[in-house]
Formats: structure tokens, sequence, C-alpha cells
């Protein structure tokens, strides 16, 4: 059988996109072919887009875009999440199942690797999750970040029930992990942002408690802003460094300097901390608080086996609302559009941004 | 029965020490008075001499010193090591198995409570443990610091056989990780100093590999410094950042900003980086690293359940030679010039320090 | 202060109680005294009214009856649940988090220690645990049996959000346990009893599904007959060996042999077998199959750090409903009657018994 | 390039074994052709020679025996020992870092799989682990049972330096789970066994004690037995339930009711069983000790994810001897002497058989 021709979004360098008509992907005899029906929009799309590169991954050849996708395997029919990562499953961190950390992995809209925004996508069968029937294309997107935060609170934060965590960032991540924490039966969950409007939205989401930072002051040191805020926080709230009343996880979605310092002054001693935000490259931290706290600080990439699954689960158990985060949806052609909109933090319709759904290229 | 009277080298303020005549210790139900014949010291024990304080332990009131002891039980005549930390034993952290975080431990020679340079300590009789026939009392005094090394690399490090360990700074905290790691059968176990004598020290005692890192340059970044540096290190001596050539486990035992850069730019991915040393509060870190490899960073506070009984088996079987660290020895009148040893790194007799070992009072 | 009289239900020998007149226990430096106002019988304090003994615990001398309490602390008024069990606090066990392994552990009711069936239990203050005013004390005495719901589930059990269970075994323990996984956002629960009124309690109360195993036929094997009923019992309800129809944790909390051997045929392929119902002392296993499968069977033994806090802390949340387990209740002078209720199965009402609870003397 | 014929050994029935010419296995793109030059005899190959099957696995078609191998890489030239397990890297099991329970594993003589005793053996390519220089191929070929070893006692097992462990059986796996032990610095290493001979060798090989069980006696019941004997060798050997006297770790390697009954009696408090011998199907054990002792008991399959690697990694350091355990070497045409030395326990030269290995087919 032949397949239509296969229209993609690309990025060709800084602040370059355009439709390419590119040739439809090879498939392997253990893969599948995805007609991708839905791509939602992330913080790192945008980014290469604006800068060309993450860290040392440059885009240096035209790049299809795009990560957070659900679709409709060619000629079978069934809707299917897609986890958009081909690892080696031959190397030692594939083996002990630890994939997100194989060395050859094959990651969508990962420079050269391109991405999901097109009509079709090729990945391992196993890699494209059945969806049940009462979750939508749009729902089976989000699963991409949705997995992101289980593999944060669930998995490397070691989460479990009755435990209080606090989410610093109240963005697509930080709102996924403070549901994964609801969803698991969180006693307590802190939002903290710097957005009203996001906290207003966190705490109607998934959040018990919010708290907005006040602004630095001119030639206050960072740490002793963050020492200070963190002081104020938790009287407001009622935090203490032990028992009922302590963070048991924190979890920084944000990326910040100070955050992540108030993160490290507000969670339990003997707590957990997860960092899963980008931003800076390098940050001070409280490094003798490290040692008297004994703290876990361990930083979360991606996901890894067990993440999808649950994250299906969890949400069509309606036990996590992902849907409710989807605030803007575009047809394919207007795929610039929607990442101004990530851009911008702004729609065309002047409303917020959480999260920005693409769909595939028509019929 | 009455005792004698009970000789206490004591902190009265910044710099000042002197001699006194303190009752004997109270000995409750479930405690032992031991006769202490042999103190080793403590960078925190200098410290509290030089600055009066340390983060927010501060010395009040006239402190007797010491915290790394051995001697005998009163009238009993067994010859035990001290773990010099009393914990309520009722809090979540007592009884979760962590008591090394309990809020109301008393620490000897941790403000306001007193240390063990004196004639007599008095502590819980399970705190007291009996040293094997074939182990010196001087032996016994340094299960203290080892109980450090085991607690960072055997339990929070979870350093396994044939694993390869990095230490960075070859002081006695820092080779007693690497006499752990050997112990523990470690496939390599390098050391990293900036002081020449001590990674010869080092590679004599239990490194199977050592580095010297070059000086920083005048306005070179640390971070950059750092990088460089590591690479540097990984070339020399075979590094690599995954499978049998990558380092397991990373402790830093110095507390300086570039050996924990360092670290956390050669530890393999997915690898731990555990932190004993105090130095700096604040230090940079290289953030977005520890999100790519996924590593976990814990900070490591004194020891726990279990850490002496490992240490006093592993010296006892011969597996690790403590003895080898100790350098000076004084009598418990020339205690200040102990301290001075360790306080300058160099003794009387001219010589480079390891461990300066202090007598009980003579009868 | 004096404090009144101290009734007290005494177990003198098989079959023999008492009430006795008691002195007033005394009260540690550590301790709290507690005016004892319901306890919950339970199968063991039966099985020592009936046989004198468990195991290796005979009762050599009268014994106050009782364990699962709540009252109040006298002088001070505070409401708290009781956790009966006094450990040394010096021991390995006791400082490695696993106290409930202390050798000296006083537990009672256990000879040769007095239970709670009179006006006052002396116990260490950290283990009589504040009960949230919107829990009463009935709840509160039911804290034990759910903490061993807890400790068997959410800690040995390793159980999580999403997974899996089969409770082998409707009565107190394992319907609490059901309540646990149900609690803890379980995706599935099974209960498994030969007595139908409980399979529809457990149903209505935290059941998924059921299952009734028909009896066993005359001269059949009982591994013959648990495989074949195992084989009926995963086609009714649709049990694989992996994924998401699988059952992840079995718990048995029946004793019976062809129950264990059930389970250990119905759990997944890597999966976890608990065992906290005592039975038979010894019983066949399918030991080919644990080597197979790889399956940890583990042996779950009253309860230990955090067991109680968070029995609470689900309970006053309502995440789980103790009280629904509650089918007769008696006065302190019918605390016979409540244990022939228990003995029976059936209340002088003619109804089945589930929880019986006695309360404490008047004043 | 063509390829030599493809001499194999094969079971073509109940003792029933002939040599024929197989085709070259098919080399897939991942795959290396593997020139089998040692393979070590396992009770496993007798099994199916004597009986046709183990458990489900029956013997339809003919198939190639053997599975403990190592070779040479055709073309290639490097010395490898093969991990003889193919799985399907795509289940759960294998995402999760479980591979050895995968249900589409394809294992050397496990039917319907030929296995490595032909002149090649085709496998996947990180399934051939280069030996380092100073390995023989007949050491590489005992990388098999010595990867057993290593996955009960360090991995399933947890076993940690100065711990104690009981080995029951003084066969291949339970010698080479001593040599692990010993290995990774146990601090006693009891042996069990029937055999004066066996307890010998084991003796001069890893064990720190041996003990020979007496004989059951007539009508004696086999749990009287195994408790009346664990106590003589508790007593015999100052084992206790606790502390240094302790027995942290069981493995069974015989398979034998009696032994496992007897591991479960000494084991300590809180300790960990771990089953690894292949025996009667169905076995008795004393459960309710299980609960008392809150005791975690785990089959042991195979090996899993880094288990060759640290296999090999030991043997070529020196710290485990496998070369002392081969007794009997054969050419390859004299396979079936091979297999009639491990199934009688004695070989051609009237000597005891501990592991016999034979050659591959000469060119």
């Amino acid at each position: 059988m032949t397949y239509k021709s296969n229209p993609s979004f690309v990025l060709r360098g800084v602040d370059h996109t355009a439709f390419e008509e590119r040739s439809v992907p090879k498939v392997g005899p253990h893969d599948v072919l995805v007609e991708v029906k839905k791509t939602g929009l992330c913080g790192s799309d945008v980014h290469y887009l604006v800068h060309g590169k993450i860290g040392d991954f440059v885009v240096k050849s035209p790049m299809v875009l795009g990560h957070e996708s659900a679709g409709i395997v060619a000629e079978v029919g069934t809707k299917v999440a897609l986890e958009p990562g081909r690892s080696c499953r031959k190397c030692e961190a594939c083996k002990s199942g630890r994939y997100q950390l194989c060395p050859d992995m094959v990651f969508a809209a990962t420079p050269p690797h391109d991405g999901t925004l097109a009509r079709y996508y090729s990945l391992p069968a196993d890699l494209a999750y059945p969806l049940p029937d009462n979750m939508s294309l749009e729902e089976g997107a989000l699963m991409e970040p949705l997995s992101v935060g289980i593999h944060s609170v669930a998995n490397l934060g070691g989460f479990r029930s009755n435990q209080s965590i606090a989410v610093f960032g109240a963005g697509p991540v930080g709102l996924l992990c403070m549901a994964v924490a609801k969803a698991l039966s969180a006693a307590r969950v802190i939002a903290i942002d710097i957005v009203p409007e996001r906290l207003a939205f966190a705490r109607s989401y998934a959040a018990t408690d919010v708290f907005l930072p006040p602004r630095i002051q001119e030639d206050e040191n960072k740490i002793d802003f963050s020492k200070r805020v963190a002081r104020q926080m938790c009287a407001e709230l009622g935090i203490e460094e032990r028992g009922k009343q302590a963070v048991d996880l924190v979890i920084d979605a944000s990326g910040a300097e100070v955050c992540i310092q108030m993160g490290i002054f507000i969670v339990k001693i003997g707590g957990t901390f997860i960092q899963v935000g980008m931003g800076a490259s390098e940050i001070t931290v409280p490094i003798t608080l490290l040692i008297a706290k004994e703290l876990k600080l361990q930083g979360s990439f991606r996901y890894g086996p067990g993440d999808y699954t649950l994250a299906i689960s969890l949400a069509s158990q309606g036990k996590i609302d992902v849907k409710a985060l989807i605030t803007h949806r575009f047809p394919f052609e207007d795929a610039l559009k929607a990442f101004n909109t990530n851009r911008t933090g702004v729609g065309p319709d002047g409303k917020g941004v959480i999260k920005a759904v693409v769909d595939g290229p028509r019929d």
C-alpha cells in the first residue's frame, strides 16, 4: 500500500519555519506508522524555534518540530498516544530499566531527529499506546507531559499517599505534577508561581494551597531573598521542617534560581527535591543545608518504563483531567500561530495559554 | 562508688581554651560512664575553636571539646568506641531508621553539649561499642570518622562491589571514604586533592588513581575551570560517562566549590554524588547537568544505624587500616598543641598532620 | 494525684476469665496513663481465651486481655489511639526502622504482658496518637487493625496507585487491607472468601471484584484443587499473569493453606505475596513457581514506623471508613459476651460479627 | 562469506541423543555468529536428557543441548562469554529491568530453542561479552552459572559486605554463590551439604564454615527433623537469630525440602531467603515463622541486567576462581560421556564431578 504525501512543519533555522512535503517515514519490522492527529506544544519546541538549540543539542539541518502527540495507526485505525523516544534497547541504561538515559536515544524534535508535526510518524509498536475508548486524541497528546509529571513525582520522587508536595512553577508540567500528587492521594499540594492567574488556575485544578512570592528587592542577594521568602511562606502556610506539617517532596518545574533555593529551604529534613524545570544552566544552592538536612536532590529527565502506562490509566479513570489544560487549538496550517501563542503566552483570543494543541494535516 | 575528679578541656570563647575541673557526668539507668582514653581531633573541633560557631550552632557558654573517642567503661573495664550522639529515640526520624536527623540530638562538642575531652563521658550503653581484642583504643577513637565514611559510601552512596568511586579531598574523612570503597571491593578508587603529599599518601593507602588539579587561572570563571579540569581529568585517567570506565559514585569531602562542580561533571550518567565535606555555605552547581544525567545528589550527615558496627567489623578484620592515619599523638595536657597542629596542618615535629590523637587525663 | 481503682478483664486460664481489681499501672517519665474507652476484639484475643497460647506464647499467669484500644489521657483529656507495643528502642531492629522485630517488645495481651481491657493502660507518650476532632474513640480503637493493613499493603507490599490487589479472607484484617488498597487508588481490589455474606460486604465496602471458591472435593489433593480453582478464578475475573490484567500484590489474610496456594498461582510474574493471616503452622507451597515467577513472598508482623500515623490520616480524611466494620458493641461488664460473639461469629442479636468493640469500665 | 558445516549434539527424545549436521544459524543485523569452544554442563541439561522435560517445558522435537558457553566471534576473533537468553526487549519485564521474566525469552536448550553444543551459535551482539585477556574460554563458559550466583546473592539477596550467608547445596551453583559472597567480603560463608567430600571442597574453595546434617530418622516428620537439625547446626556453629552471629541471607541451591525448611529456621529475624535450587515442585514450609520473623523469601530465576558484567569483572580480577570447579573435560565427540559424568556424578576417571566442560567441534 502506498501512503499519501507527508506535509510537515519544519524548523529551518532560528525563527525560520516552513511547511515541507517530506517523504513518508520508513517503517521497520517492529514499527507502526501513525497518522498524527494532535500535537501539544512544549517550551522546548519554542526554545528551538527561538534559539536554534538547547544546550549541546543544536539544530544544524531542517528538523520537523513537535513531540507531544497522539494519532491513529495507519490502516489499523487504533487511537494511540505516542512515546516519542526510540532507545537502543541494548545498552546498560536500557537493560537496567532507565532507558531515558540511553546514549543512542532517537527523540522526536531533538536534533537531528524529526518530530511529529507531520502527517506521519513512525515509531516502535510498543511505544504507541492504545487509548481507552473514553479518551480523546487530544487527551492522548497530553500523555507526554503527564508522563514527565509521573516520572518526577511517582517514580523519582517516590511520592506516596498522604504525603505533602510543593511544586514551583504552575505551567503545564508543574500543573501535571500537582495533578499526579492529587491522584496519588496527597495530603497537601502547594503551588508556587509569580503569576496570580496561574495560581488561581492551580488551585481550581489540583492545588490545596498556593503561594505568590513577592518580588525580589533591588540589590537583594538571591539566597537572602529565597531564605526570607521561604520563611514567610512557611509561616503563612503552616509548613514545618518535620512531621505532618512538613513538605515531603519539592518539585521545581520553573527552572528559576530563587525557586530552587526556596525549595531547598522549605523541604523537610530528610526530604526529596526533584528538579524537572530547565532554566539557567548554573545556579547557586545552599549546600550546607543539603548536608544538615541530608536531602536527596535528583534531576528528572523525560520518562522511563511504566510512566506512559500509568499516565493513561490515571487519565482514563478520571483521576487526572488533562483536557482542562488545553486552552488553545489550531489547525495544522496555523502551526506557527500556535508557536507564537506559546512564545508570547497569549493566544490570538487574547487569553493566557496553558497548553496549545495543533491538529494534524487534513486529509 | 565515687569517681575521681573530672579534668576537662574547655572552649570558653573564640581562641580561648582552659582546663577545668568539671563534675562527673550524670549516669542514667541505661547509660554507662566511660573513662575517655583517646580522642581524635576533627575539623569541626578546630572550627569551633577558631570561629566559635558552625552555622547556627554557636558556642554561648563554656563547652568541653572533642567527640572522636574511645575509652574504658568505668568499673567494668571493657574497651569501647563511643558513638557520641544521643538521640531521642521517639521521633519520626529515630523510629524510621534515620536517627542522625533527630531534632533533639545531644551530640558531643556541638553547642550547648559538652564533648569527650575529659576524664569521663556518660552515654547510653548501646552507643558504647565493645572493641574486639585486636583493636587498640587509638583505633577505637577513629571509628567515629570511619563511620562517617561508611555512612557516605556504603549507605547513602549505595556503593557496591566492583564499582568505581572518586573522592575529592584527601583529608581524614576523604581517606576513610576511599578505605571503605576499597574494603567493599571497589574496581577503582580515584583521589583528587591539591596537595601532592596528600595524594601520595592516598595512593599508598587506598587509592588506585590520583589526580592533582591545576590552579585556577586569574579571572577564570569557576564553572569554566571545573569543566575544563574535569575534561582533563577524564582524559588522563580514562574516565567515561558510561560503562566500566565510568565513575559510579562521587564523594566530595573537600567542601570546595570547584571540587563539587568537577564531581558533577565527572560522575556517570545516572550516577550518585554524596556531599559530606563542609565548606562554603552556598555554591554554584551546573543544574541542567543534574537533569540531563538524572543524577542523585545527597548530603551526608554524621552516621546512622549500623554504621559503627560495620566500621568496627571492617577495621577488626584488617580490611581498613585506621592506624595509618594517626600522625601525631599528644598527652591530655597538650590538647591545645594538638588543636594547633590541626589548625596549622603541621605538628611540632614539622610534619604534616592527618589525624592527631589526644590521650585522656592521667590517673 | 491518685487514680481510681483499675477494674480489668483477666484471662486466668483456658476458657477462664474474671474481672479483677488491679493496681493502677506504673507510669514512667516518658509515659502517659490512658483511660481506655474502646477496645476492639481480635482473633488473637479469642485464641488465647480458647487455647491459652499462640505458638510459643503461653499464658502462664493471669493476663489482662485486649490490645486494640483508644482512650483519653488521664488528667490531660486528649483522645488517643494506642499503639500497644513498647519496644526497647536500643536494639538493631529498633534503631534500623523495624521495631516490630524487637526481641524485647512488650506487647499488650501477649504473655506475660497485660493488655488494655482495663480502666487504665500506661504506655510511652509517643505511642499515644492524638485523634483528630472528626474521629471518635471507637474509630481510634480500629487504628490497630488498620495499621496491620497499612503495614502489609503499603509498606511491605509496596502497593502503588493503579496496581491491582487480591485479598484472601474478608475478615477485619482482610477488609482493612482492601480499604488501604482502595485509599491508595487501586485499579482493582479482588476479595476472596468462602462465606458469601462476607463477600457481599467486601464488595459494598472496598472490593471491586469478589470470588467465592467452590468446596474442595473429597480426596482431591489441595495443590490440585488450588491450581484448578485459581485457573477458574482467573478465567472468571479476567486475571492474566502479566500486564494490566495482572494481580500485582496478593495478601493472604486467611491463613488457609489452599488460599496461600491459590494466591501464589494467581499473582503476576515478578509479583509480591504478603502473608499476614495466621493459620496452620506449616503449609505446602508450589516452590518451583516461586522461582519461575521470581516471586517475593514476605511475612507481615504487626506494624512499624509510620503505620499508625498513616492509618489515622487516611481515616480522618475519610479515605478509609473503619466505623462500617463495627457490628457489635458491649459494655465493659459484658466483655465475655463480646468474646463469645467473636468466637462464634454471631452476636447476641443473631447477626454475623465483623468487629466487636468493648467499652472501658464506667466511672 | 560461507561458513563450515555445523555439527550439533542433539536431544531426540528421552535418553536419545545424536550428532546431527545442522544448518548454520541465521544471523540478524544486530547479531553475531559465535564459534562455540567450551560448554559447561548443568543439571538442567541432564534433566532434559533423562526426563525429556522440565516442568511445562517439554522437548517435542529434536533440540541441540547446552547453554553454558564461551567461544570466538566468527571472522572477528574476539573471545566471548555467551549470555544464552534472547529477550524481546519490548515487554514490561524487559523495559523495567527484569528481562529474565520476559514471556518471549528464547533461551538456549530450553524447548523448543536449540542450545550451544554445536559449532555455531547466533546471538545478539550485546549478549556476547568480550573476555579480558587474562580469562580463558573455559572460564568464560562458567560465567553462566556464576551469573546465576550473582543474581541470587548480590542482586535479589542484596548481600552486602560483612554480612553472613548460609548456602544449602555445594554443587556448582551453591559453590558459586559462596564464591560471590566471599568476593563481596562476607563475614561468614556457611556451606551445608550431605556429601562430606563436597563440604571439604567448599571449605577449601569459599566457605568459612561447613555443616553436615545427619540423616533423617525413619518415621521422623520432615519439619521436626529440620527443626531439630537447624537447632543442632546453630549450636555447633554459634548461629544466633540476631546480631553479628546471625545469618543475614540463606540461599537454597539444593531444592531439597528439608534444606529449605532448615534455611527458614536458621535465617535471622528480618532476614532474606533466596530459592535458586530446583527440586520437588511442592514443599512444606513453616509459614508462621515467616510471619513472626517477617522474612523475605524470593525465587531466583536465571540472571538479569548487569549480572554477566559483574561475573566477568570479579573473575578477571581474581576475586572468584571459576577454574577450580572444572573437574572433567571432554572433546565434542564425547559429549554423551560428559552427560553421563554429570548424571552419575562420577567421571570416567572415577573421580567425583563438579563441573564437566565439553569442547566445541574440531575444525
